[in-house]
């Protein structure tokens, strides 16, 4: 299965009728056996730092990003979702 | 489906018998309508500057960086790969 069709996939449920702009970052942490369960501390503080530059060539308001951390295992996801404004096609 | 069960499937596949730590950056781009189709030229040097931040917090050899992208309609999904040294865990 690609990136491409899991999007794709989940796109068709959420936005079937609604054409919306969307941009979403997703940061997977896989780590290794004696190293899995513990919890790194940059994560919160990359992902800040990773919707700053993604604002830096798109305009986000910050009340548009959505923020999700799943941890299971030795496997840490961390995903944002932006939703970018309307008027913000033309800037780009 | 989850995040979090979509890559821990692709896991399962890739990785059952060797142990690595692996980070997986992906930033999924989708446009409305009359949007999409257009390349935005932004999408190269967002992907280095990300890498950047990440690397400010886990040492990353740009050897071991993967960089995919894909296309199609009005999606476009950045995929970034990169493969942690063994000697970074006890770094971080």
């Amino acid at each position: 299965m690609s990136f491409l069709s899991f999007f794709l996939g989940e796109k068709k449920k959420s936005t079937a009728s609604v054409a919306k702009e969307r941009l979403q970052l997703i940061l997977a942490h896989e780590r290794s056996g004696h190293n899995a369960g513990t919890s790194p501390d940059y994560l919160p503080a990359l992902q800040k730092e990773l919707v700053a530059v993604i604002s830096k060539y798109i305009p986000i308001n910050p009340e548009d990003i959505k923020v999700h951390l799943e941890r299971q295992d030795d496997l840490e996801v961390l995903e944002v979702k932006i939703e970018l404004p309307d008027n913000q096609r033309e800037a780009v």
